[in-house]
């Protein structure tokens, strides 16, 4: 890589000269512009990034914080950060909170030192109990704005992408009563998290809506024995014909653990469950899956915070997107 | 939190006597010292640890880059870095490179200009296949160390964590045929990557030790639909009774195929696969994984960059350490 400096010693002029002559500075004869110009064509010059930004006071950078890597949801959106953030020239720089509060706090102090722009995160499990938002805030008022996606502070003011939980399940339920489904359970081991309450109330809405059937739901805890659980209900519970899962493992669980039971899947039980296209491949045969959309949710993030930082957006003007999820219809439905 | 100016402020005294006598500079009396102690502990006082980064010359962060945030393994020793930097105190940044060598190259500019004291990455795909290594010893040159894992570049010389790709398929072949089975099949997904191949040599090693044996692979591309591929591979390849799986999904796949084909696993058909936990729960019987421990790697890396970082260790002294991989036995084989 050939810089400035050498460019000048090259062509016997100084540095600064270089520098205009490549802003096309009305400062510098057009044949030294010219020059100069070739020369860096040449040696396929490129401006430092980060002199650039310096100057500019703009880093181009986003800096986003994520509660847990190992939830693929989330490592699927920060994918569609990233990729948004690229077509827009912009990079990303990405700190991990593993749910906690105090990692948050030190994450957007560790990045707001000048190295990113703005900020896209997701909150913390923790910062969600304790309900605690002033840190946001401070950022905020900074001058670094925050897009916050999935789990979000309802009293920051800021832009915000989020899913449609609650309708994805009930609509998921309707869909299995249109089939004829009488005894249709729910299945989930992400009890402790705020979207999997929202997606078992979304499922119990449907179900309530229909005054001679029952909701039937099996919570079970992370680190349980899913298999022998989801055995022990479909033994317990003669009969279940229908079932909505509320994460990625659960649906394929059961639609294997059913057919080892000498069920069929659709035609003695219909499953349907919150999934990626890879995990729904899993089973035999493949699960009928609630798509989340994670990559589009990362995108809509990125264009909300560039357009913010692009156009200087204030607080009178604040957005909330959400992302719907789709059904995607496979053989373990009618 | 107070700042050094707030102390200085209310002790009437200047915000550098504050500084020295926080760091017990002989420059400053002892009565000051103990005053602006007492008052720094009676509000909780804390360094701001950028501007001491910046006196130091320690941003006390490391910088990761990875290839794909979408690869479970990838972020999973991300995961065992971010917790075992966390144990000493550093805080990681982390950059993804999308398998890019311009991005890679693009990060490591990013961070290397004072946002971190060293490196662990996984050279991506493109800088692989074009074996340029440039990059990474400019950045070593700078003074900022750099670890790689999983997927090195030997050119380099620098600390390394790496698997035994090629010794895991090895002893799992093996192992399926000290269980009796003539017929071992091997499927891969994971075909164009280099831990692909070696994982296919290693079955093959294993095989072609017997005379009377032969090797039978199944190669996926990633975008196939691979439960058709393994449905009709199994239909014609009668009498297939061992399959070694070099990627997450597809001995899960097997399994459950060969249930739905009417084989019994593990009784006609044993089946060992590269996985995850969570993972190995969605066939029934479980799949017998190669686990990877990919969070010791993480932790691996971070050991090695901290030590080199803490103890000014030079060119003379790096290290490879290799990470084994484990047999889980459980449902798929005898």
């Amino acid at each position: 890589m050939v810089t400035l400096k050498q460019l000048a010693k090259e062509l016997n002029v100084s540095i600064s000269t270089v520098s205009k002559a490549l802003n096309n500075s009305e400062e510098i004869g057009e044949e030294t512009v010219k020059r100069v110009k070739e020369l860096a064509e040449l040696y396929n010059y490129k401006p430092n990034k980060v002199a650039l930004s310096l100057k500019q006071n703009k880093t181009k950078t986003i800096g986003v914080i994520i509660p847990d890597i190992l939830n693929h949801f989330l490592a699927k959106v920060l994918f569609g950060i990233e990729r948004e953030a690229a077509n827009h020239g912009y990079n990303i720089i990405t700190c991990i909170s593993n749910e906690s509060l105090e990692k948050e706090k030190e994450s957007l102090q560790l990045l707001a030192n000048g190295s990113v722009d703005g900020f896209i995160l997701c909150v913390a499990q923790e910062t969600q109990m304790k309900n605690e938002v002033q840190h946001f805030k401070s950022t905020i008022k900074k001058g670094l704005p925050i897009v916050m996606f999935d789990r979000v502070a309802h009293d920051v003011l800021c832009d915000k992408v989020i899913v449609d939980d609650f309708e994805s399940t009930y609509n998921a339920t309707k869909s299995l009563l249109e089939e004829g489904r009488k005894q249709i359970a729910f299945i989930s081991n992400i009890d402790d998290l705020s979207v999997g309450k929202l997606r078992e109330r979304g499922y119990a809405k449907a179900i309530l809506e229909n005054p001679e059937l029952k909701v039937l739901a099996l919570r079970m805890g992370r680190y349980d024995d899913h298999q022998k659980k989801i055995r022990t209900f479909f033994e317990e519970n003669k009969g279940i014909d229908g079932v909505v899962a509320a994460d990625s493992a659960s649906g394929v669980i059961a639609i294997n653990m059913a057919a080892s039971l000498g069920f069929k899947v659709p035609e003695d039980v219909s499953v349907i469950g919150f999934s990626s296209k890879s995990v729904s491949n899993h089973s035999i045969p493949r699960l009928t899956t609630i798509r989340q959309h994670a990559k589009d949710i990362g995108a809509n993030a990125a264009q909300l915070l560039i357009n913010r930082l692009q156009n200087n957006l204030g607080e009178d003007d604040v957005k909330t997107k959400i992302v719907k999820t789709s059904l995607i219809r496979s053989g373990s439905t009618l």
